[in-house]
């Protein structure tokens, strides 16, 4: 920062310098906001070059609200000397639904500035039945990755040397398939066609968009500030962005539905932050935490009954900036506190609050800018877990062996979500819940191209979305709207089956990229299309090279063991990635429940939020009833 | 061919010799067979290494049908020696609907042999108002190949400068994004993860899944013969395949459909063949084009009024080795034939019956098995077409300059679409009609790896889905099943924006694969997710760096020219491929019409014939409208 802050101040203080500036008003809004019914925002106004003896005036529709703003702080802007007022109206709620216009006035200097803002609120009304509500987000899961998730996990019942009359046909698709209703999601961010997690997280939890980076805030005008690191303003300039109010906090707040978010990342992480956290950058995990105990928007309470996954170390006071330990803060709100697989099967359904953290990063390592540590404590993915790692199992060469540390009795991502139904819905099963469940491995093993990685995590989404519709469809007196999506997609192609015991092959292993997956990419070089009128000879053992992997899972757990058969390999999917990075391209959803059938069609991400209000709310009992009927004469 | 055919002959008049091998009978039908009622197949019996005096019975759910079959012949299956009597009930037909169980027993020296197959026959039975069906395939369009078209066709809404509002919101989706219903299609073929697209073609015109390159039959014991080319019956053992009847020769023999088939490939290429033609190799293209002509389930009469495409080669009597002039057929059946856009431009909607074939391949060159030339004359990419050739344009330097030879006035397929539904309905717009059309280079240049040759041509298709659903709302008393799919995938990305005007990312040119896009991947480089906890430094300017494309249409028409801009570049789509080959990933379908609703959810792609059977038969009206209300009320 080259200007020191007294100058600035006595810059500030001395307003005729300014004269020469034209003064500015911006609402710290984006223009096509849409909110809910009481949705909480803050309305946060920026006046630049302003005297500081301006007349300043607020409308909504017409009337007047000024007196809801309080006076306003006096802060540069800009990081380049810029004269900043800001006026803010913390946690405003429009309490009708219908279009509103925001009027802004401000006299500055004899000139009249005006800056208006039109506000979409549309309705929320609860039903006398409340309906639950499980969000599950593959962290990456663009199509490929499910279809890779259905195409491992399902193999298995074709057996090597027993061809099955198959020919072709899934006839056990995944849990996710299974659900009636698909759509596409767009996942572009408000400024960026290839968005990260924390912007495509605050799209559905709260109905906006932000900026990369950014959750369930707009961008400021003092983010300058903590973007470059070394300001001692720096937690202050994150936390002061406007804020918004999530679909969780949302529920929980109005409507006493209990919440639970669960991951496999540390569970400050973007995605789960994007429900509980209100920052202006993803990077300030301690902030994150802390805001998950005192959350804004709940008036400092809690923002969820039950926390699982991993990341212990931005809770602990060893780590923490502030020395502050989050465990002890739960505790004294009455939370448990768990660590393990075997604390958490010990839960019953009336264990009411509980933080459970299921790991900790071996070696802790701060960063400089004092917010958060170097490398966060991700759970293992379920490749790991499942201690496929020997000889006898095919473990990809190119992605490393595990080091669980003391951290050795992980949980799965359905044992997770079976007690945390258990939990929320309570002993009767009839409190009404909302709960976000992350697979989170499924983009990390991808940025690495791990594709045993991330495809084994696809099974394990998979099997933790069985579990909450098995449990939907045992509890039907409080329908349940299940919705399986992914934050956005990543580059993984499936390319064909590569044949492990076909020498050929084997030696064609030189081809492969240096992106090193296991699943060699040579198979699907016999595969290409033959081109154009061509009749060609090998096109025989062609065919003879693809048919499909023959997995096996031998224990029935549901996750095929990847070992060799007789020793000799078997067949493999092949799959390819093009990057290590995120992809812009639409994601599926599926949905399954009461009103699941707003979730077809192409549609913009912040419109998850709305939808799931609309299902939440809306009577669609007897188009569900239709659909099911027309569902059940469809062809297969 | 090691055994000569008269020594053949003489071992099958022997019938001792063959004691020692077992008899062996088989059903050329798949194992999960479903058939619309009355749809035609040839029911196929292989009986190996039988007596040739047995006694043979077929029965369908106890009925006897043996006097169904013809005498069977003698001939030697699997190219190994094999002798094999083939009984055949050419073009039968299950009159009612149910499950059938088709019982097949041979007595063959003392031994009785017995084979069985399930058939499920579904019911179809046409309203009163018949339903007009169009299907547009954007050939190898999968996901990220929407997606792309819809990033370069509607990002001129943000011009240069001008950063608009749109905050990451797409406002004007293109016309299939606009489809009510979406679903997943798996495209899996009988035998291989990846397919190839004579197969699926297959799968949506049958019901049923063939093999690869094969088109609407099943494999037999005879194939061993043309595969490997050479033998004298080359022709005879394509021809044998037991067939079965397409969704649009079905609709004109039993309900007198009036149908067309559109493509921008050569007309005989597998996607339009799929739906007129029976053989068991896509190779053999003379072949293809003369069942258009002669189409053995129409009894001889042409399968289409309608054909509209490029591959002209195919129909001429210098190219053809039966040196036909199919032309001429067509011609004396009451065809018109034309050859370029201003004849099909001048057509009236009472044309009744067209033959459109607006390119023949430059330099014709026979492949030596005399049935198809070496390289056939598929219509030029969009891109082509609209002559964005010179330098004021971004000519992608990897993909090569056009050669139109004579063939320079060629329609695009909107209006090849417009033109043909307007014949089709005829001039009071109320015949009923059944038509596919064609976007095929999508995968065409895909496999060459040819980005804007690809992402124009899904614009180019997108219009021509624009023209269907206009002409369907205009013609509402008449209702239209549109849906919008794709036969498989292929491995492109949407990587990010890549900023021409920007020298770092130039200098970064050369990271860029070998695979060479014009659409320089480096930009995306920058936009890796920045990992777990970290707070970047960079963050602000990744942000600057991405943004959204800002393509121009400054004519209009649609399609923007790609220019430069003040001569400096601009921001551009970066876009990646994995391979230049298949994928087996899920495609998208949507769906728009009666019973659309069907078109939701994950299904095999031989459920697409189904489903558009029920459509077309279903009363689903009332399920439309309180669909189209709730759609009416949902979120954006």
């Amino acid at each position: 920062m080259k200007r020191s802050r007294i100058g600035l101040l006595l810059l500030l203080e001395s307003a005729s310098l300014f004269a020469q500036k034209p003064a500015r008003l911006r609402i710290l809004l984006p223009q096509r906001i849409r909110l809910l019914v009481r949705q909480r925002v803050d309305l946060v106004i920026e006046a630049r070059n302003a005297s500081g003896r301006d007349r300043f005036r607020v409308t909504a529709n017409g009337a007047d609200i000024t007196n809801r703003f309080a006076p306003p702080t006096r802060t540069e802007l800009d990081c380049n000397g810029t004269a900043g007022l800001v006026y803010r109206a913390d946690l405003f709620e429009f309490r009708q639904p219908g279009n509103v216009k925001l009027t802004v006035e401000l006299t500055s200097g004899g000139e009249r500035l005006r800056e208006e803002r039109n506000i979409e609120v549309r309705p929320f009304r609860l039903p006398p039945t409340p309906r639950n509500y499980i969000l599950f987000i593959g962290d990456g899961m663009g199509n490929a990755y499910r279809d890779a998730g259905r195409i491992v996990a399902r193999s298995v019942e074709t057996r090597p040397g027993v061809p099955g009359i198959r020919e072709g046909f899934v006839d056990r698709p995944l849990e996710m398939d299974q659900m009636p209703a698909t759509g596409f999601v767009m996942t572009y961010g408000a400024a960026t066609l290839v968005p990260d997690s924390a912007e495509t997280g605050t799209h559905w939890s709260t109905g906006n968009k932000p900026v990369t980076g950014m959750l369930a805030v707009f961008p400021d005008g003092t983010d300058c500030r903590w973007r470059r690191p070394g300001g001692k303003d720096l937690l202050e300039a994150i936390r002061d962005n406007p804020r918004i109010e999530t679909f969780l906090e949302y529920l929980k707040r109005l409507y006493h539905y209990r919440t639970g978010n669960l991951s496999t990342a540390f569970i400050a992480d973007a995605t789960p932050a994007a429900q509980g956290s209100h920052v202006a950058t993803r990077g300030a995990t301690f902030e994150i935490a802390r805001q998950y105990l005192e959350n804004p928007m709940l008036d400092g309470s809690p923002a969820f009954d039950v926390v699982f996954g991993g990341g212990k170390e931005d809770f602990d006071p060893d780590v923490r900036a502030d020395h502050r330990d989050l465990i002890a803060g739960f505790q004294s709100k009455g939370y448990r506190f768990i660590r393990n697989a075997t604390e958490l099967k010990n839960l019953g359904p009336s264990a009411g609050k509980v933080l459970g953290l299921f790991r900790r990063v071996n070696n802790v390592e701060l960063n400089p800018n004092g917010l958060t540590v170097k490398v966060n404590g991700n759970m293992e993915p379920a490749y790991d877990k499942l201690g496929l790692l020997g000889r006898a199992n095919v473990r990809p060469g190119s992605e490393p062996l595990p080091d669980f540390g003391v951290w050795k009795d992980q949980p799965f991502l359905n044992e997770m979500t079976r007690k945390a139904i258990e939990i929320l819905a309570g002993a009767n099963g009839d409190q009404p819940f909302a709960l976000q469940v992350e697979g989170a491995l499924i983009d990390k093993e991808s940025h690495a191209n791990h594709a045993a990685g991330t495809i084994w995590d696809v099974i394990e989404l998979d099997q933790a979305v069985g579990v909450a519709r098995s449990w939907s469809r045992a509890h039907a007196r409080r329908p349940t709207l299940i919705l399986v999506t992914a934050d956005h997609d990543q580059t993984l192609s499936i390319l064909g089956v590569a044949d492990l015991s076909d020498r050929d092959l084997t030696d064609r292993k030189s081809v492969v990229t240096d992106r090193g997956t296991y699943y060699r990419d040579s198979a699907v070089n016999l595969r290409s299309d033959f081109g154009v009128g061509n009749l060609p000879p090998e096109i025989s053992r062609a065919e003879d090279r693809t048919g499909f992997p023959d997995y096996q899972d031998s224990d029935g757990d549901g996750y095929p063991e990847n070992r060799e058969i007789n020793g000799k390999g078997g067949k493999r999917l092949a799959v390819g990635f093009r990057t290590g990075g995120h992809a812009g391209t639409s994601v599926p959803i599926t949905a399954e429940g009461p009103g699941a059938w707003l979730f077809t069609g192409y549609f913009d991400q912040t419109d998850i939020f709305f939808r799931s209000a609309q299902a939440l709310t809306e009577d669609t009992s007897l188009l569900d009833k239709w659909l099911d009927a027309a569902r059940a004469r469809q062809a297969r």
